[in-house]
């Protein structure tokens, strides 16, 4: 799912895979400016089963090194909830070759960055550094698929910092803790329900035992994929690869990824959060809706364009609506996520104007969606919404990082380097019609959480 | 929790479970009648781990037999809901020394009366036979413990019979359905959210190999009860177990029953199920509270008797002030279930009367509560709750399989024959400031939800 954990920097739960969404348009948007459909990517197996990808980016003498494990929270036992992320934390701890942060510090050495992150689906480490030290960071990656070394003295103090990491970005968050409740209420059966950095009392209890049987289960060469995006040829980071991740002999057999599916989903639920920092109330819908590999052919780009027509910018149907012409809203909008296993999730949210209740704003929204589920889109809309997707994902291209992560996010949630070569193109495909389908289908309260974000309960009880 | 699915009566979910809880009284109450505490239970352990316990009842030459399984549907794997009530149903399937429905035949044949049931903490089977059979069912259940034969050719027809009745008691029930959204909105990480007769899309799925392997894995004596109430002698029961029950190895470890726990709740839900049967709405909201296993000395009883002074029959608070005083509701009252090994739940409901909206009847509920909160219950109140309370349980006394019921599941769900024995006393013990204390604690709106049944989302929305 599009919940991510990110050791080292902090970036929005949301923000980040919305960019990362668009900025796929990218690989296959460069295609306009050069080829005929993106970059050149190349992709091969290793014998061990570890899957490269390579996109060759020339502008700079560097390159971005990213291995993703298709293992996240969504794959945790029930009750070891942020498994995988403290996880990601230790697996900085060093291993028997490289002990402590000797391998941080060499990318530090030669000015390089590094990072990792974890997600329902994934979990992801990379760096950035000069090109000609790929094969080292290689090296690297591949000693700590296998000789992670763990002592409780290391594995306990980390666990404070994971801590510390919920407390910052959830528990002082009131729109995180919305969130998350949010998640909770809209997965009736499904591990996506579960936050990605735990539940506290389930975090406060895992172990180095925990961390290191999770390892073992699910670090593998065939259970992930390296993408290298930059400075390179794929000659050379194939013969780089064989031998330093070559060398790493599977460690376990990785079944189909199956996790409980969602019941018919036909009850509408409503979520209110109420914390004494929030200044101004605010609500957001989610809808549970198909993801990127779940959907059928054209419908997540369906759920891309309507999710731009009616909530991106201020041109949007959403904003205009309610913020420019009725003056009910301070903001309004739409997005969907769409890179996930098992389910997307279309979203719509807005914060009332003073003098406005949560629930008049509501209303508004719904009327918004409403005309669209029954007039659909206008042509300069589709238009414009289409021209812009693809836009952003060329603009996006500029970030050899972002690109990289936008492959490696979908090969580890079940698409291919075709799909997402192929997505400029099947957002050009998307008709009025569709995304008015796609309004009309997946737009149904019954699949739906509202959560309300309000001072108090109390005031949230004068709305009604 | 307190959920039953019995594959061959039909009870009403709650009310099973409501009218258990109140026998419970009678086990200790029938002490009024006779000795100090209660009927003189004994129990014993078979040497392979069997719990026995055996409560005379001379009254008729009839025994009532019961075998409990510590296993519900809260023991599942994630993703194979309805498995421990697939199996309970297989149970019915024969073994290798009795084929086929031989058990059930020689049931019969004595004029004898047989079921089963499943819960989230628990799956139970029981016969009410003339005393003089009561070896005889203990060598058959005895051999259905270990012996048990399964074949697709059996397993699969009954499948259908477990989909027709998931189809009878939750799909073709509006208030059954409601039922499911709630739990499932009430539990944010425990399994109690699941329902046990578990979720259709995984129901379909379960095969015979899930339904052995479970078998396997949790049904063993060291697992579990045995309760035989009847017009036997300790040392009768006790000689036939061994010679029965005694004969059958431990067939697997049992380690500690652990589930995911809950996160601290702080966001109140509400779930709308609409059906286009309802004809009179409802709504019913349950709060997170503790079970009789997990409260705090004297809370679950407090629980009982705010239930009780709430909403138990027509001089309850909520019966008074909605329906007779302000007219407002068609009926009103309250529950409180604590059968649990992990958490109970209190419930309030009402039905408004024609012309009132389920909010403004919400709005009514919340005034009584928050006067129960704020002013406690009288002297008055709190005797009559308690005599009415202990005075149920004297009467259900007279019902041999429900008293015998009450034990098998409160030792199922971790408490002990003393802690039966003692209810009375410990309802007795109540006071007004305890009453006045769980209120105030546990009737936070943050850890509840309000479920609300409705003919359409429409008309739902006229209500506020």
């Amino acid at each position: 799912m599009s919940k991510i954990c990110s050791s080292k920097t902090r970036p929005s739960k949301i923000l980040v895979l919305k960019i990362l969404f668009v900025i796929l348009a990218l690989a296959g948007a460069a295609s306009m400016a050069r080829a005929a459909n993106g970059p050149d990517v190349t992709q091969f197996t290793l014998s061990n089963g570890l899957q490269v990808v390579v996109i060759p980016d020339h502008r700079a003498p560097v390159v971005t090194h990213m291995i993703w494990y298709k293992v996240g929270a969504a794959d945790e036992t029930p009750g070891k909830s942020g498994l995988a992320h403290f996880l990601e934390h230790l697996m900085f701890k060093g291993t028997v070759k490289n002990p402590g942060d000797t391998f941080s510090q060499a990318v530090a050495e030669i000015g390089g960055q590094e990072n990792a992150f974890t997600g329902s689906d994934y979990t992801g480490f990379y760096q950035r550094v000069p090109r000609e030290h790929l094969k080292e960071m290689m090296a690297f990656e591949a000693d700590r698929i296998e000789n992670l070394v763990l002592t409780d003295a290391v594995a306990k103090p980390e666990l404070n910092v994971v801590l510390e990491e919920l407390n910052m970005r959830v528990e002082n968050n009131p729109s995180a803790r919305l969130g998350e409740q949010i998640d909770a209420a809209l997965y009736l059966n499904h591990p996506y329900g579960r936050p990605v950095i735990g539940w506290r009392h389930e975090v406060e209890k895992l172990t180095r035992d925990d961390a290191m049987a999770f390892y073992r289960r699910f670090y593998t060469p065939n259970n992930a994929i390296v993408v290298v995006a930059g400075d390179v040829t794929p000659d050379e980071v194939k013969a780089d690869a064989e031998e330093t991740y070559g060398k790493v002999p599977p460690r376990a057999e990785i079944g189909p990824r199956r996790r409980p599916m969602e019941p018919v989903q036909e009850a509408p639920r409503t979520v209110t959060l109420a914390d004494a920092r929030v200044e101004q109330p605010s609500l957001e819908r989610a809808y549970l809706v198909p993801s990127d590999t779940t959907a059928k052919p054209g419908e997540s780009e369906a759920l891309d364009v309507l999710a731009d027509v009616l909530g991106s910018g201020s041109n949007s149907l959403l904003y205009r609506n309610l913020v420019v012409d009725k003056g009910i809203a301070l903001n309004a909008g739409a997005y969907y996520d769409g890179t996930a296993l098992d389910y997307g999730r279309f979203s719509v949210y807005g914060s009332p104007k003073p003098g406005t209740t949560l629930h008049q704003l509501e209303q508004g929204i719904d009327a918004v969606l409403a005309d669209v589920v029954e007039h659909g889109v206008s042509a300069d809309e589709l238009d414009r919404a289409k021209t812009r997707l693809i836009a952003d994902a060329v603009y996006a291209q500029d970030n050899q990082a972002t690109l990289a992560r936008w492959y490696g996010a979908a090969l580890a949630t079940g698409e291919t380097v075709d799909d997402v070569r192929a997505w400029p193109d099947h957002i050009k495909a998307v008709t009025a019609d569709a995304v008015q389908a796609a309004a009309r289908h997946w737009l149904d309260r019954r699949r739906s959480v509202t959560g309300y974000l309000v001072n108090s309960l109390q005031s949230e009880e004068k709305r009604s």
